[in-house]
């Protein structure tokens, strides 16, 4: 067996989630009776402080849901530079609703005024006009950072002042909340549409949820139906985002300890660079000394020591991601192998199956 | 309890399905590790003759994701007047693929020669080029007829010999194989890409699946992806389809039994109309005479003793489906129902719920 | 040379004509400082009695500007079966604003309340909303048929009344003013956005207008850019269009004119099949008797006396039109060269050029 | 009258121009039968070493026709960040055909492969295809500078053998082809697509074109009748373009000149910089001190004097154009003008007409 450290998206469901799962209570979504699904959009509502809530099958779909409410074609959406609706959803802005991606760089994946200003156009047909604005909390290329509270509702002031929808990819909000002590809704409160995904530190196999107002959500379920995203007896799969609410979200703050942990002990490893005051929640991303390999090769070393991580992007970077699958124990083994992969060198290792 | 003839979408899983949910090896199917799906997608294409499948939540974006793997946006598809595709999907070929959709009057939902002829278009700038044809087989608003094989084969020659490709939706392909005794590969030989969907009569509780070529599936995938649709821990519903796959095929023709039954039941109410002989499979379309009230008021009526089926568009159409959670007993009350309903008269009777 | 009746799109600018667009001043049309553009924007937005116009370079782009402007990507328009928008665009509607056709049977191109009642959708999930109602006044594919003031009236009083928008297709509206004697301000008043050509009955090189409420034209003005529609010095195509309102509108009455004579003329040739009483403005549909050859055929033996004009679907039919580099004395000669070719027969005609 | 240096967009036609204008031969272009049309497409061709040609109404048109006619929904295009395709063009690869743009930061606009190298991804559905690489030569927000031949062919060749496919936007080829002493052939090698635009230094009222191959083109011209671009008698506007290619091309080195010239002169005004080395072309980007005024404050001023330029981005940028309307005389006075704002002060200074 491997320690799984590639992403929080490799965790599988408990016994226990298995038994709520084949339990659940069902019916047909796509005409509203399936109860467990509505009492799960009707807690996630709730929890964050919105009227309404659309269940769905993945943190992608919830996102272009958003974009599809939001936006029409020929309009423009403004997101820090690394976020993920502009890097990881296979261009769906552009094909799934006609909208321009404008990306302004940002502080380790995160806005804030002095990014902003500026970055609205001048009314003129040559440009799309700038609709709706994406932040993500926490960030995931940006390194798991979260926002300061002042800072989103900072960012929320002048979104709404000059006219722009707000929405939040909080794929990872629970994360976020856990790390910086605030509520989910505090977090919430400033964006018209949040999405939350279940699949990532949760633990739960399938599911996201987009949260919002009840036009909002009219419209998002129009495009849930439109995208192919409509299901039947979801109960199964809402069963377990219930029952991860209730039991996974405290122990998100054993997955930052052990974030914290492995960027630690790697920290004195020689040849390998990280951040450990960067790490705030469970994703530590790091370097590796290009001289001694490529992040490529590290990777493929590691794999061979029974370590699964990914490279994540450039010649020399890879990102660690903890999770409910992956205890202090196995952290701890995972930082020897890295350690002992720099003592015996890796450099042209051969990758046997075929690359990341 | 109501008795549930709206829909085989409304079947719920058994506890032996549960079971298999509940046991179900996963991992992320995202990154193709999930071995369950991959059994699936391995036994769904091994089924239809075809090199390999996708997996996936609906029957509509097993359909979109088709359209958007043959066309380019700019083309058109052809289809039969009342098909799926054409009038339940969202408008999804223009909205997703930008493609233009052009209706052919057939025969209860079926294509042959005769309706084909004559409509494929000269190449001109004005037209968009004609790229696909899609079939139903069985249908749907068609009445749940089903296509001799040779007829299949005829529009596939045709089309093939016209450079279309060619899709079936075969949301109830196991229905229209158990009704004329051809196996599910010879249905799907003359076909590019295939639909199947797991959630209608083989009582799953979501999931459909897409098989073609290697080639035209890895093109889906990537619609897969863009519409959101890709999933993580996905063997939690795929387990139930191969469950249903082992389980409940062969039990089909219990539904068609019971819906001949019915049909066979209700032709003898004085105001109903009904064709038995047209009743191939588990879909009865009937009408009521609109002196003695409308669709939507007998709809309701049934409803207030227990049964529960559509209004079937128009002003005197029903639609009543039977599945695995309706049994012989269930039809034979439902029909006795119509019949005090008929007896009993319903014009104008109040819909307190508010509408089909 | 050749007698032109395949289409007034064929028209050619005078000599009277070619020394307005020759004077004409110009500017930047982009940033509004075309004063040609701006008089005729002016002139057609009063001529028609709405608060704006956009000058584009055609009909198509016209009338596509219009969809766009009306509706948004998953939405659904109304138009009558023949449509020009729905069957001679390219499929612009799906393809450039992601929004669905559905045709509906009318009278000679003409939709009256009787064929639009009925056909709304209920709110349902699984239907595009309906947006966009599309009139052809006068039709194209109906048969150069116009419609009764009352009509349009009672249509545009549905059409509001079920919230839909109402475009014209006005591609012909002055041949329409010009036959029913009502002026181009009555015909527009029920629609929210009317097109208008100046390429075809009125003689002028290239130019279109949309015409509407300020709001609409402003974002028609943005689609007009994004479509690459937007002109710099479009005074030199303006002008033709300013002098061809004061100048070609009234003698659309000659090319009517010539078009009954046509149709008297050739409706006595035996195997010639047409209706004269149908004849309402410039166009000639009429139909060859099948066993003496077909419609292509006998285009290409008109082509060989000199006569050019159009098959115009199905094995039968073709299509004369009128305009003014057509005069009486061409239309006989025309209606003569019938006559001969069905006189000498024309079957089997070998057409060197290759289709049309 | 004002001297005219805000782009050579506003460019005039001159009397000969109009006159040429008048008397073109001119036929239905939509049939492929205007013969203006079809020698312009054909000369363009032959002087750019390609196939075919289709001519069209605006350098956004034929760079979103390439675009259209490269890619699929849900592809993605390469191109230097201030490239004209990604900026000016209204967001019209994602709204006209779903492809997504990736902004590469290169050098005055100019990209090679020190820019590009690490730029392709790896396949993975997380990602858009990446389709396409759009150069522009001249540069437009880059200053107007120019690609060196060898430069071009080095890209060519990397594009190539990574697949993509590779698309000039030459709105002003033959102000790179002047500068560098290149033909335009040589300039166009490299390309599957160039678009040339008429109505820049040319001085055509109007007009663009797309160059490649036959089978490029055949799409390209589905394009543009999609986007609603075909025209009828379009010989009169592209009778100007054949004018301009014997007449206007050579004299772009006055431009080139007076650039040069203003340059100069303004490069010894206190508060100014710009660097005269970098002016290869007929565009002249300064900056204003800040301290001074802003760059809108600065143009306004010089309106009052009767010059026109335009700010160009940021609060210090202006850009001034040459073109065939301004002759040395104008470009002195200009400098002047500028030389007497800044000795005047021109801080504050209200914008009557309301901003640009």
């Amino acid at each position: 067996m491997h320690i799984e450290l590639r992403s929080d998206t490799f965790t599988k469901p408990t016994p226990a989630m298995r038994e709520v799962i084949a339990g659940a209570e069902v019916g047909d979504d796509m005409v509203g009776e399936d109860p467990t699904v509505n009492a799960l959009e009707a807690r996630m509502a709730e929890l964050l402080g919105k009227e309404a809530a659309v269940f769905n099958c993945s943190g992608t779909q919830s996102n272009q849901m958003a974009v599809w409410t939001h936006c029409r074609s020929g309009d423009e959406l403004l997101i820090e530079a690394t976020g993920h609706i502009a890097n990881y959803e296979a261009g769906g802005p552009a094909a799934l609703s006609g909208v321009s991606v404008r990306r302004i760089a940002g502080d380790f994946g995160r806005l804030d005024i002095e990014h902003l200003e500026g970055q609205l156009r001048r009314p003129d047909l040559h440009f799309p006009p700038t609709r709706l604005l994406c932040l993500e909390n926490s960030t995931n290329l940006g390194g798991g950072r979260t926002y300061p509270l002042a800072q989103l509702q900072r960012v929320g002031d002048w979104a709404r002042s000059n006219g722009l929808k707000l929405h939040l990819d909080g794929a990872r909000l629970f994360n976020a909340a856990m790390a910086r002590g605030d509520s989910p809704k505090q977090l919430a409160e400033p964006f018209d549409t949040v999405s939350v995904c279940f699949s990532k530190g949760l633990g739960c196999p399938m599911g996201s949820i987009l949260i919002g107002s009840s036009e909002d959500m009219a419209r998002a379920r129009r495009a849930r139906k439109l995208f192919g995203g409509a299901l039947r007896q979801a109960g199964i799969p809402a069963a377990a985002c219930l029952y991860a609410i209730e039991h996974h979200i405290r122990r998100l703050a054993d997955d930052h300890a052990n974030a914290k942990l492995f960027a630690t002990e790697i920290s004195s490893i020689p040849g390998i660079r990280v951040d450990v005051a960067a790490v705030e929640t469970n994703l530590v991303f790091f370097e590796v000394d290009p001289t001694r390999g490529t992040a490529v090769e590290l990777a493929e070393a590691l794999r061979q020591r029974g370590v699964l991580l990914y490279p994540a992007g450039g010649v020399d970077r890879l990102r660690a991601c903890t999770h409910l699958d992956v205890d202090r124990e196995g952290v701890l083994t995972a930082a020897a192998a890295l350690r002992a992969c720099l003592a015996a060198g890796f450099k042209g290792i051969a990758n046997a199956r075929g690359g990341y």
